[in-house]
């Protein structure tokens, strides 16, 4: 018998020191809302978004002619076109377009993951897609959450957990790091009502002071599209 | 109505740096097993355990004539007396002795939290009794899972989780963090079997091939007794 691939769950962008270089394919997962906002993106057609780390590198692009987007802290930062809400993507002008973005945690992940052979971007919006897409790679797979501010978080791990789970069931694939098999547990624990569960997450609670209910919804929501974001010479397309 | 206390929970001492400060008690915690084999140490009479991060400031100790204990990756460094098994703690002739302790992930955890106000060790083996003395304080608590070199483990966050519960339930504490809430969920899942649920942990893996299997059974028994280590002037004495 040929051996099981890894499937892994890596927290946080702080921990990802200690996974790097055994995994052929990292999936970068920020479902409130960096990665959910990237998915909503190339399904209204965007052509690449171009992910920076920092603001100063935001501001370089936006010089150029750019439309950039950033957030911090839930909030769009003063002088830029847009933040990280996956309804700012869904805008006719622009389709065929290239953006940059800039966010709290998802970028930050995106940018540190970015020495991996191959990187794409997950969400609860397209999982069952990116599930099957993986399994077809036969590849060892991290995914690597984005946390919140460099801690844990749940909305994140829930749809890593969502992965290993889809990828065990094929037989093909295995977890063994403890931080998986709790990702695993967490998201069976939530899955029958995941807004439910994550109604007491402190991300979702911070957002939700910041009335951003409808973007919580939308990210909670899986399956909303078939796009694969793929990073490919320091920007995403559709694979 | 007084503001509640919270109790929360960081899944590595990597992590600490984003929690400290904050809270008034840190409660440490290696389930598998530096501070089970602590808390079977103070039930046996040992009259203090200097907790040491490095295997250095273990041999300038033994030079100086103490009994040393010193384990890395499940096993004991060579010259040294003993490593994290409680069984090593429970010989006659080491009660009313002071001993000294290096081990892979709880006496480093130890050592990054003595900075805060109050510092105690956490086990299953001490759990209820740990539990109702903390719900008696009325202070900001974290607890500090130990983890396996760097990297999140079940059986740390498992009792974290079960401290979680217990304060919460006395109405007096609540739980913030996203981390917080997932311990206490994942402690729900595991508690009528522990041993089942952990039977895939990798460091229960770790240990049964070492032939650990009595001190995996040990450590993961709750309430074996009621002694809570805490940590005064840099030494680990009995409360």
């Amino acid at each position: 018998m040929e051996e099981r691939k890894r499937i892994e769950v890596c927290f946080t962008p702080g921990e990802y020191e200690y996974f790097k270089g055994e995994y052929d394919i990292v999936v970068v997962i920020d479902v409130l809302r960096a990665t959910s906002a990237i998915c909503a993106a190339f399904d209204n057609g965007i052509k690449a978004i171009i992910p920076v780390a920092t603001i100063e590198e935001a501001r370089e692009y936006q010089k150029k002619g750019y439309l950039v987007g950033a957030e911090r802290k839930g909030q769009i930062v003063e002088g830029f076109d847009f933040g990280n809400s996956p309804y700012s993507y869904m805008k006719e002008e622009l389709r065929g377009q290239e953006v940059v973005l800039s966010t709290t945690n998802g970028t930050k992940a995106l940018s540190i993951a970015s020495d991996a052979p191959t990187v794409v971007v997950g969400a609860l919006n397209n999982l069952d897609a990116l599930a099957e897409w993986l399994a077809k790679q036969n590849k060892n797979i991290l995914c690597l959450c984005s946390g919140w501010q460099d801690k844990f978080n749940l909305e994140d791990t829930i749809c890593a957990g969502a992965l290993c789970d889809q990828l065990i069931q094929t037989g093909n694939y295995t977890s063994t790091e403890d931080s998986s098999i709790a990702a695993k547990y967490l998201y069976i624990s939530a899955w029958d009502n995941p807004l439910g569960f994550l109604k007491s997450s402190s991300h979702r609670r911070r957002l939700k002071n910041l009335n951003l209910n409808e973007d919580i919804k939308y990210c909670l929501t899986p399956n909303k599209t078939t796009v694969i974001p793929i990073l490919k010479n320091g920007k995403l397309v559709k694979l």
